[in-house]
């Protein structure tokens, strides 16, 4: 088997990866080689690791070694590496690189690659490092940048490959046989054929593509029905539309249905993960980053949801104030009402966390928004009826007293249908009025549950047990 | 522009869709022609539509309806439309479906679309399907099948294009084009080169094969450097590969390193978008599934979740219990308690949130685990002191107390700081013990800082109040 030309995996690279995560022995010997100052042998750890890998170890290396780090890769620097790093240390990273660096990086990109990077830049910076671009990538970039920020204008590459209605697939493959690199979108997998007007009126597979006869026009082995992408729409529907009709690539069209760009799927894949995180953090109140998100920011941005959360725990004590000579007589009441406001919170987080996603990507629409309220309450029902049970039996038991074991039953009951209303119906009315239902449904519904669970039970003590 | 042969956009496709997504209106309709028998005009309505919108049409007509609706399709229920479909619709539909029916479904599918679809169904059904099918397309499914769920194996396509490595350019075109429909792969990006032993060792991106001469020998053209993907790998970890190296497909090999089968990134987004509202809803502690699910279902997974929370939160009531008479004497801690714990609450689960994506996407590795922690302490200690000083000078002024500010404001210092570590220490341990920490966190988590809230708050009254 001497002709095997190479073998694929590399050994040297098993001892930087496992599980294709970088080894934490790995990091460290790059770590003390940097500390060191011996850039020779940082390169040679380096040597064997893939582009993305390499942005992996940028990362994972204390933010203080990276610029070292950096500098031991010099030309090594791939454009690549800087794609593919996060968002948060690839700015920290840019502002010690040259503006020509950043610049020459960028003309080595594809534009959506390139925007994706020059659209986190300060202002200063942006206009410093496209002054150093060549004019053709410059115009490309300042293009896209006059597109929304998450549009698909910002995400579409314009490198793509059109053809006109008339030729025959010999044609085609002659062209991109002639064609010289610069000209050519790299790698690509349909080809785009449009009319006179430069309306895209059809796709071809390149799988199809290479197995037409070279006499066939194009017409003929054409798909006409395509789903075409105006160049304002959302990422976030640009994804949708990508997973429902499992699209590979799409054409990007200006509002004159003129073809201007591709989207591809492997970009499309991180922005699923990337919305699907984001529903997730905000859900919560965490940061919109990911771990490598500066201290400060995350400060702010968990600051401001502790506080607004601080004005609802209050709203809730307030209601516990004017129960204060309830509570007085009968000190069991403290002990028991954190329970009802807290499965009142957990049923309702449950129910939000269901109708968030479903809203987040389209499950939840006209048609079938009646039967999932009633659906919800049916099964807010149940197992409310379930916990009060449990917790009226436990209750009459512990503190021999029936009477308040029925009032906290019928308080979780109460609190427990609230939550699965308030889960499923803020999350709507929030969508409704075209607020995102992620980032605050949570406030109103815990707030919901509290001050109702608070309510209900001391409310029903008041009445029944004094 | 006589010579256009189609518009693109089908006008009346246009009275179905709004922006993506099937109008209620629309459905309505749909719905009126079920309930009159008159499936000629089901058809008529149909008959526009992508077969995802009419997998999406089946999903949002009310469960009594799809049997008739599928009925009306007859033919048209095109084994793509069962593909597309949410997994809880579609194993209602294949109950209803003779098993002739369903196996010339299967028949017709990519093994990877036919595997997702058998495997849900229960295990007589699958024997009848099985027993109905041709003996390759069952011979292929059962292999699939043979592989753990959620792997790999049963991601994968067979059906793909590899070519020795001897052959040239030209070789593999004519083979593509002599190849009948049954044979090859339909829709492909990638061709395989495999030596003798039909080990993968190189790929050729279908862009570069159509721009290169014919007579060039595979060989030079192939990337060699390419992701293999065992066949048993998890296909969390499989969505992984691809999101980093940025993959459009990737050969699938078995313990002997042969070529078995492809991935392809189509198969991806739908993972990356499953696993992440898997994530989402397990760290509520809401169903698996979507908005789809059995009533039964969804009591059944959301009540053992509330039920494990009614436990940690008869425990948090136990250490208010302690503290009874402290209450009695002073009923504002009373009222002031549930703000402590509430906002723990909160704070842990902002860096709970962060840190169970983290280690979901590989973010959080060996290398800054460390980092993490320390940079979640420092954000807990600033967060906690600001939160401290406001409710501590909020309770003094209100109360007209400053000993208890000071002691709700220390209790409120101590306890976001507890949730800061619980946040991301608990996570990190159950990961580390191969415990799922989206679906367990949550409990740990919401305990620790519910039982510590109270403990700090009323324990310090205790001491320093009375």
């Amino acid at each position: 088997m001497s002709d095997i030309p190479e073998t694929v995996t590399d050994p040297s690279r098993q001892d930087a990866l496992e599980d294709g995560q970088l080894r934490g022995s790995f990091v460290e010997s790059v770590e003390v080689a940097l500390d060191e100052g011996d850039e020779a042998r940082v390169q040679e750890l380096v040597e064997p690791l893939h582009n993305a890998d390499i942005a992996d170890l940028i990362e994972q290396v204390p933010p203080n070694d990276r610029a070292a780090l950096a500098a031991a890769l010099g030309d090594k620097l791939d454009p690549e590496i800087i794609a593919e790093m996060d968002d948060q240390v690839r700015e920290d990273l840019i502002d010690i690189l040259p503006p020509e660096r950043v610049a020459q990086v960028l003309g080595e990109l594809d534009t959506d690659d390139a925007v994706a990077i020059v659209e986190d830049l300060d202002e200063s910076d942006q206009r410093a490092v496209l002054l150093e671009l060549d004019p053709d990538d410059r115009a490309a970039i300042e293009e896209a940048l006059g597109y929304p920020e998450e549009s698909a204008g910002r995400l579409m590459q314009r490198e793509l490959i059109a053809v006109p209605d008339h030729w025959s697939v010999g044609q085609v493959i002659d062209y991109l046989r002639g064609g010289s690199d610069e000209e050519l979108a790299e790698d690509f997998y349909e080809i785009f054929v449009t009319d006179m007007r430069h309306h895209p009126i059809g796709t071809i597979m390149l799988s199809r593509m290479l197995r037409a006869p070279r006499d066939r026009s194009v017409r003929h082995i054409m798909e006409k029905e395509q789903t075409l992408i105006p160049v304002y729409m959302d990422q976030e529907e640009v994804a949708l539309r990508f997973q429902k009709y499992n699209l590979i690539s799409a054409a990007v069209v200006d509002d004159d249905e003129r073809l201007v760009g591709v989207i591809t799927v492997d970009d499309i894949v991180d922005i699923v993960q990337q919305e699907a995180d984001e529903d997730f953090r905000k859900l919560t109140g965490a940061e919109e980053g990911g771990l490598n998100e500066r201290t400060r920011d995350i400060v702010r941005q968990r600051l401001r949801w502790l506080v607004i959360n601080l004005g609802t725990a209050v709203l809730a004590s307030l209601v516990i104030g004017v129960f204060a000579s309830t509570i007085e007589t009968i000190v069991a009441l403290a002990i028991l009402m954190p329970i009802v406001a807290s499965l009142g919170g957990n049923a309702a987080t449950q129910t939000m966390a269901v109708t968030v996603r479903a809203l987040a990507t389209d499950e939840l629409t006209e048609a079938n928004t009646r039967r999932t309220i009633i659906k919800e309450i049916r099964v807010a029902v149940i197992n409310g009826v379930a916990i009060a049970v449990l917790i009226g039996l436990g209750t009459w038991a512990f503190f021999q007293d029936p009477k308040l074991g029925a009032v906290i039953a019928l308080a979780m009951v109460g609190n427990i249908m609230v939550a699965g209303l308030a889960g499923v119906l803020v999350p709507m009315t929030l969508d409704r009025m075209e607020i995102d239902p992620a980032i605050s449904s949570s406030v109103f519904v815990t707030m919901t549950t509290d001050v109702m669970g608070f309510f209900l039970f001391l409310g029903l003590a008041s009445v029944v047990l004094l």
